[in-house]
């Protein structure tokens, strides 16, 4: 996996990352609803960013929500949790299809719009880290361990990002 | 131009953080070198990243690295100082298209390879703003108005990726 290991070091990812991954999973297992209500609570304050889970007519469907709602916390596991192997990229690949028409809405059943625009995946990466903080911090952990597993939950979210952008390049990814 | 305004709340971009960026201006002005000596010895750690500034035979352009990093050093203070209005807008298109074939080399008439992937442009999101806090808290601010200029960094910088991953993904941006 030459990509993944050359953008692992353009991250700065390294196995300490990992190790923080691992300790941010632990304070985070038992406040991942919270964090989603932070994030789903952004989500709906934003029609623009509604819209991608609403009907092509703008009307926000509750069950594609609700599924969303629940991959997006094991997500937030799994970041935490999983080694980055073939299996974990195979799942990145996953995820990052069902942003687009491949596999948008089919893999709920919803008819919703087919695409959600790659400049968003990216512009995500602040709000689903800058929330993170106080997460993190909620657990008592000193100022250096938060910000350990902090730095580390930001690398990783910056490359999943970056291996999610795949579908939309092709050639220049 | 509605795409801008989403991206921009889409990372939170606010009037304080471009009242936190003029800020940054001031305090990174007699920085850039430094900031720019950090990133380059970042770019130059890393085989895979100096590969994008040199011939497509392996070996480093001097005096491309050299007009690029010129060009860094003014992205730096156009981040914090100018307007986000249609004008740095239409700068922000060209930044994009001198990751692609279609300006890439032909601007500094060098021949390296002809295309910075898309993986790496949002990648770089990580260090180009994780090294940027110690050049913002150089100066003496208060803690606030440090983290303040810092959140106001990150959130244009990412805005900025979104922005230039234009070209990469046309319809589907």
């Amino acid at each position: 996996m030459p990509a993944l290991a050359d953008l692992r070091a353009s991250v700065l990812l390294g196995p300490e990352d990992e190790s923080a991954l691992r300790q941010a999973g632990d304070v985070l297992a038992d406040q991942i609803e919270d964090v989603l209500d932070v994030w789903y609570g952004f989500v709906a304050s934003h029609p623009h960013l509604v819209a991608y889970f609403s009907t092509p007519q703008g009307k926000p469907i509750d069950d594609y929500l609700q599924r969303v709602r629940a991959r997006f916390g094991q997500w937030i596991l799994d970041t935490c949790n999983r080694a980055y192997d073939q299996e974990w990229l195979d799942y990145q690949q996953e995820i990052a299809l069902r942003h687009t028409p491949v596999k948008k809405n089919s893999t709920d059943g919803v008819e919703s719009v087919p695409l959600i625009p790659l400049r968003y995946l990216i512009a995500f990466i602040y709000p689903i880290t800058a929330t993170m903080r106080p997460f993190l911090a909620a657990r008592g952990h000193s100022g250096d361990e938060v910000d350990a597993m902090f730095q580390a939950w930001c690398k990783s979210v910056t490359l999943q990002v970056a291996l999610w952008a795949q579908p939309y390049a092709a050639e220049q990814w």
